[in-house]
């Protein structure tokens, strides 16, 4: 019995989500359909996160077992030979890395956190080629005050605020932000998060808040009284999904902590 | 009667190319529909140049004329408006601007030149959201070789050694190239064109004709034979539609000459 960790890039654009849905095109259907074509039984993954429709991942996880004959050091390349629209194209999923891992790994259970990241493109004009990679924001965004608001989404605490469809999620609603900066990368402003774990639209929401506090529609000394209401009304808008990335899952603490880290030392303006 | 120059941004990605066609998303086809919504009566565009499948701009251009209410300055606004797909992201065509011209105005008759550019990737690695956007060319290329067998790509000469279809084309196949430059932009190498008029897939062949001289099939030293041929089968291989963007369309000569000093000012790596 093999057990393999994939790590997965994908253009969430061309689909409903990460999650296998009948009749639709989405991320775990469409690996999973190549997957047993070249294990030559039905394989089912699990990712460690599921992406809404829209959403992108740079470093996507997920796990599956089976019995096959192909090596495991061959599957990605033979999966995203399957995966692509044409020789010259290639396709909107790449398995980055196929790696065997011991019998208990599992891409959900064993992670221990995420980054996201989440770019804005601030500007009057937004380039065709850009718009399902970024939200747009046109209205001039008072960084310095992002930048301040997103300190106090940093640390062990209710993240209700940030959730949506509160009534319907039964686990705990304590997650620990380890870092949530705000940091120009070229012509965008990047939202970079690293966390134990995140709630349904919890980035989206945060982003959506802080941009928000960027226009003046809040204040950033709002933040602190708006992370303990509990309370979604008191959160900004929930940004689109297009502008939101997942890019790292972590399966040890020490990975976290170095993402973490790295995610804190790209706070520079 | 006003006459109209439409100056046009758009991802090629999702249209069966510019010409419009019964049953088929095109360029046109689009601009035409929104056009003639807005100013309530059927509207036919002439473009400068017709792109192919996958075949992208960041500056073609468009003429109409027509007796209709809407202010000419309000046009690429409302416009922009009917092409989103909607408010959150936008469409895959955006005008950029619409401008009142004189009576005998015309996109295609009136333009003197045109510059293209085209984006090729060198890399081991291609990001899947790059897969529509440039042409991935996975084995090291020799800039040096690309860059001087360009220099004899410039110049007034028979081009039919880099046309397609050269039995149906009825028009002169000399044409004036003003500069044809390779340079290094972000992670991408950039052929960049400005000539007085282009034949069919010129610069789709040159590209390839360039990039075979780059990976080594080819010697720059071949580029002066190669067009003296006046034959397809001499040249290299046609680069794929996903790499080439129309940038710009020159309407007089100065602003050619202008256009022709940049791209070659581009040539640095």
């Amino acid at each position: 019995m093999k057990n393999v960790l994939l790590k997965i890039e994908y253009d969430g654009s061309g689909f409903s989500g990460w999650q296998r849905q009948p009749g639709r095109r989405t991320v775990q259907g469409e690996i999973e359909r190549v997957l047993s074509i070249l294990c030559a039984q039905e394989i089912h993954i699990d990712g460690t996160g599921r992406t809404d429709a829209g959403v992108h991942a740079l470093g996507q996880c997920a796990s599956f077992s089976g019995e096959f004959g192909i090596p495991v050091d061959r599957i990605a390349a033979a999966a995203n030979a399957l995966l692509a629209e044409n020789r010259m194209v290639g396709g909107d999923i790449r398995i980055i890395s196929a790696e065997e891992m011991e019998p208990g790994f599992h891409a959900r259970h064993s992670a221990c956190g995420k980054t996201y990241i989440y770019r804005i493109r601030n500007s009057e004009i937004m380039p065709v080629f850009m718009r399902k990679y970024v939200y747009h924001v046109r209205k001039k965004l008072d960084t310095d005050a992002m930048i301040s608001a997103a300190f106090h989404l940093e640390g062990t605490m209710d993240f209700s605020t940030f959730m949506t469809d509160a009534a319907e999620y039964t686990g705990s609603t304590v997650k620990t932000v380890h870092s949530a900066r705000i940091a120009a990368d070229g012509d965008d402003i990047v939202f970079r998060i690293t966390g134990s774990g995140f709630l349904y639209n919890m980035v989206r929401i945060m982003t959506g808040t802080l941009v928000d506090i960027g226009i003046g529609r809040m204040s950033a000394g709002e933040m602190p009284e708006i992370v303990q209401a509990h309370d979604r009304r008191r959160a900004g808008h929930t940004a689109p999904p297009q502008g939101l990335y997942m890019e790292k899952v972590y399966f040890s603490e020490e990975e976290l902590k170095k993402g973490a880290e790295a995610c804190r030392a790209s706070d520079i303006f």
